[in-house]
């Protein structure tokens, strides 16, 4: 019996797009994607609760979502096939200006075609590349400026050169100062555009391309030497501490439904600890990268990896020791092809447990007894690849009842051509001889649909002020204050009154201090998106300037950045979910956390990044009764049978303090 | 021979304590340390460059601090031995109102001498403990209100019970409703003093004790059950990739010197990255503890846990394969007793390797070629017991020369008795029936007296702003400000700007880019201390008022809170440090760090509290010509040798998705 929740199957898949086929007997459809339509919430909360007793309900129809174009021009459809009724239930035309995400069928056949295109292979020839260099492309989201063009489905493609015999080489040490733009529709060329050099939008006469002194390359065997690593490996015995049984993950408490699809990649349902109900869905819903570069084209650059490509369809399949060590799981996710062909992309998500140090410990000095746990944790990773990026995405639960999401941005910088002598720019880097990188964001929204001890769930944000001094004649004395927010919107964080912002269950207290239920949000505090406002930059990322936003719980109301964020002009996300008047108390609610990376690049990122990396912990607060990690077994040699090493000790004088065997 | 920045060997410090006891025939002197003192920074630069080319210049004589009092009294004296001449160089008696630290031998007489005073065993007596509970203490130091009791050295104790047969019982689930008070020179009880149980300052009767329905243990032994953890371990089968040689670590192109004191614990000197220098001295320099209740004599609750106790002094002596996994190496630190006799405080610091995800990654989409490489970092970890608290501080290191300070809190609440009934308590949590534990704040300060290239430092801070609309017509690029710090004194972060602090080397600009070379401080934007500036708190807390203080160098300055903090009145720390019209550029300069932590408990963190942790990065920006990285040898599993772990998973429908062997 498959669950409600479960991914749609290969079967699934080939079957929902055989019924969409068949509907336009007349019409050649691209398929965009298939992927499961949640059933509602209002009828998975009870199948839920039945489930858990042991008397399942009867399942709901199986859904899918099928967006597609009739094949060659840009009429877009979403439409939702039932399965298990075998009908095409809704057809809906997609509103103009609203474009579907980019996937790779597309992206090798406008790489195919670019590279082809007489006027290309033209412009390429001016720059008299060496006889065994050649050009190369990345094909980019086109973005929307406001302008009548971007109302046309693109591809802006960057363009760079390598040399011919390392298909591997880094073609972004090396890149062209013009860029073809080609209509996704028809795959015709719209126009090459010529790219600003300098510092302002001058286009400058094209000079014969000259290959840097290096070729900057972050393949292993391009480098002078390898530094030599002792190997370090994570052995468990008696195997992994987790259980997966019909997609609910069982681990150190924790209880919950784990899924996958092409554009949040991740997504888990149902999430509980030792019995107690703690969230109905986790997953990334949007991510917004505006670059600052104020000339055209970059100030288009606004890429939003999740809604214009999608999380499972971008996703790495892993392998075995290299993403992560000890007892390692990897599910696999079904896509769909253009053609609505089915196939199982591999690996694309590993589960592991991993040891993240000391969990709590103390030591009484008047007897020496030390009581240590060790911190172990449960990672479920992703790692996408969106053209030259990275991002490694990943929820971390932990045995004290933390959630953890972590982002690791890495992968490799997006450049552009700067002129020859040019070192200072205010909106980059220079990071390669005659390469910049220009500054960017990147603002990753976390829906987070909470379901502390239930669904009737209120946001509170706690903050510390200094107590009256009539109260307080020393004046050291300080409080708690805690307001509710009440009207659904954004609001930030003031790190001035450690504000800190809680969901709480104002209907159930804790039975020792009655405070009511609560877990709280641990968020950096970071810059919001610095374009301005009534820019398209902003409009476009209706998320990005708040640090958390509240609204009221909705089916379907998933994506910040709205469904279709391809050259959106924004409007249909976040802000629209957002009616007047929405109060948010004692309901259900949604909360939209947003954790923000301000990358002012540096050469040191170049030519391959190291991982910057952001968390956001939710951490119960008053929701249990002591805490809850005191039944970790102690960290103890026998159970962890480390090493002492000795062996990397010398000398004289170190020895009187050097423990000895 | 003896490394000038070796900690003092057992020899040494028995030598340096029978110089001092020679030089006072007449009197019995009361030793509260014995350390090395730091050769001048004048002479010890010279000397470890010499000491890099294998020409080391003549060692400086070693000297001793050896802070000391008459027995009895309260006369207290700094004074340097000089071991090379056994002459005692300098003695200065140390200002009124500055009292040395406390050790463990005085806490034990202390608590010894309270649990055995007549006064204490009457008052005791008419709470009418059950006879099979006993009541037990806490001493903790007494702070300063300004008043002049606080001017002589005491000790505040507080006091607990427990049941008699179990000496590790949690006592802090039990606290009385009195503190009797004692003179540390003297031993002489000052007084009882009685503890406010309700929301004011208003005294109660004393009620009849009675043991609240649970003892609330974090005793593994107490606990229902332990849930089931299978073993997850760590094996290095060639060893550890580190070296330690003469005191001088080697790990992945880092160097330097490692140390210990018995105040600082870790302190590294002269730390490089593939031989290019980044530090002179990086240690911890301080802590303030500082206690939100403005209630007597909760309003002296200032622990400066360096200062107080200090970091040596109080450091776990670890166990092998308890805090932390795989091949460890300990060191072990000399430290003296209050006569004078040195002795070895086995395993205060860690040394070993951890894995820490991946490092870099990046897939070519059109070759499908994945390289990555995982994130190894060397740790240095020192845990402290203070009482009732615990903190774990960590130096890590990583392959891309990031230098990340951690520190863990966790540990036992320090917690006070309230009335039964009151749940509400505006400036603390109930944590267990009739037990509140108030809110306090942790602030951390890191002190990084930097080497960017050499001595000659300043420090700026990057601001990201949007560019003026005219030349950004379509009001999306912003650029990044920089400004020169100028003047010593405090700065402090700020988010909707980005602002972010880095120290440059003016004199040595970027290859490639002509940026100066520079490392940037990635630190969390955290509330200052909340304690009103003219308060008590905040005069002693000299550096918790901002969160960034620059000053000059200049020998000795080592202590943000001052030399002698306990009871201190303040204003002998680091604003002390701060002459007028300091200036900071292009000059050998010092910043201290402040780390912050506003503790509102949650019940979670009792019986013992899951670690908080805070983090500070430093990491190079365009100090390197390309990722730093780049030669850290691939992840493979060849190398790695993880599990497929495929028994964990079951069920139907998600075998569509799930790996086969």
């Amino acid at each position: 019996m498959v669950h409600p929740l479960a991914p749609l199957s290969i079967e699934e898949i080939n079957y929902a797009t055989s019924i969409v086929k068949k509907a336009h007997p007349d019409k050649e459809v691209l398929i965009k994607a298939c992927s499961l339509e949640e059933p509602p919430k209002a009828f998975m909360v009870p199948y839920l609760e039945a489930e858990k007793k042991g008397r399942p309900l009867l399942p709901p129809p199986r859904r899918a979502y099928v967006p597609f174009y009739y094949k060659g021009t840009s009429e877009f459809f979403d439409c939702i096939v039932n399965l298990t009724s075998g009908q095409l239930e809704t057809r809906t035309a997609v509103a103009s200006g609203f474009h579907a995400h980019l996937d790779v069928d597309e992206l090798r056949e406008i790489e195919a075609l670019c590279m082809k295109h007489p006027d290309v292979v033209a412009r390429i020839s001016t720059i008299g590349l060496p006889d065994d260099w050649e050009a190369t492309c990345d094909p980019w989201i086109f973005g929307n400026d406001g302008s009548e063009l971007a109302k046309t489905r693109l591809f802006q493609i960057f363009m760079y050169a390598r040399p011919k015999s390392q298909p591997d080489a880094n073609h972004y040490a090396h890149p062209l100062a013009f860029s073809p733009i080609f209509e996704t529709a028809t795959k015709k060329l719209v126009t090459i555009q010529e790219l600003p050099t300098g510092l302002d939008d001058t286009l400058k006469a094209t000079k014969p391309f000259v290959p840097s002194f290096v070729t900057n390359s972050y393949l292993p065997e391009d480098q002078p030497s390898l530094r030599p690593l002792k190997p370090l490996r994570v052995i468990q015995p008696e195997g992994a501490s987790y259980t997966i049984k019909d997609g609910r993950m069982e681990w150190q408490g924790w209880s919950f439904f784990v899924s996958l699809n092409y554009r949040e990649g991740p997504v888990l349902y149902d999430i509980s600890f030792k019995g107690r109900s703690i969230a109905y869905r986790m997953a990334l819903s949007d991510m917004a990268v505006p670059y600052g570069d104020p000339r055209q084209p970059y100030l288009r650059k606004e890429a939003f990896d999740l809604g214009d490509a999608g999380a499972g369809n971008t996703a790495n399949n892993l392998e075995l020791g290299c993403d992560c060590l000890g007892n390692i799981t990897y599910l696999d996710l079904p896509l769909v092809d253009a053609n609505g062909t089915a196939h199982l992309s591999k690996n694309v998500l590993c589960i592991h447990e991993e040891d993240n140090g000391i969990g709590w410990k103390h030591t009484n000095y008047r007897t020496n007894r030390a009581c240590v746990v060790r911190n172990r944790e449960l990672v479920l990773q992703t790692i996408i690849t969106v053209a030259n990026y990275e991002y490694i995405l990943m929820f971390r639960f932990n045995q004290a009842a933390d959630i953890t999401y972590e982002v690791r941005a890495t992968g490799i910088l997006s450049t552009q051509p700067i002129d020859e002598g040019i070192t200072q720019c205010p909106f980059g880097t220079v990071v390669h001889p005659q390469v910049l990188a220009a500054i960017h964001q990147h603002i990753f929204c976390l829906r987070f649909d909470p379901a502390i001890d239930g669904h009737q769930n209120s946001v509170v944000y706690q903050e510390t002020e200094l107590l009256p001094f009539d109260e307080n004649p020393y004046r050291t004395g300080y409080k708690t204050v805690t307001t509710l927010a009440e009207k659904a919107g954004g609001y930030d964080l003031n790190w001035e009154r450690n504000r800190t912002f809680k969901v709480i269950n104002p209907n159930v207290l804790n039975p020792v201090n009655k405070q009511p239920v609560a877990y709280k949000i641990h968020l950096p505090v970071t810059q919001h998106l610095v374009a301005d406002p009534t820019s398209s930059q902003s409009i476009r990322a209706e998320f990005a300037d708040h640090h958390i936003y509240v609204t009221k719980y909705r089916d379907g109301e998933l994506f910040a950045g709205g469904k279709h964020t391809n050259q959106s002009p924004g409007g249909a996300g976040l802000k629209s979910f957002i009616r007047p008047n929405d109060r948010i108390v004692n309901d259900d609610i949604v909360l939209w956390i947003q954790m923000g990376l301000q990358h002012v690049p540096r050469i040191e990122d170049f030519p391959v990044m190291p991982i910057e990396d952001l968390k956001c912990v939710l951490r119960p607060v008053n929701f249990f009764d002591k805490n809850p990690a005191l039944d970790v077994p102690p960290s103890s040699q026998s159970f962890n049978k480390s090493t002492l090493e000795t062996g990397a000790v010398s000398g004289t004088e170190m020895s009187s303090c050097c423990q000895k065997l």
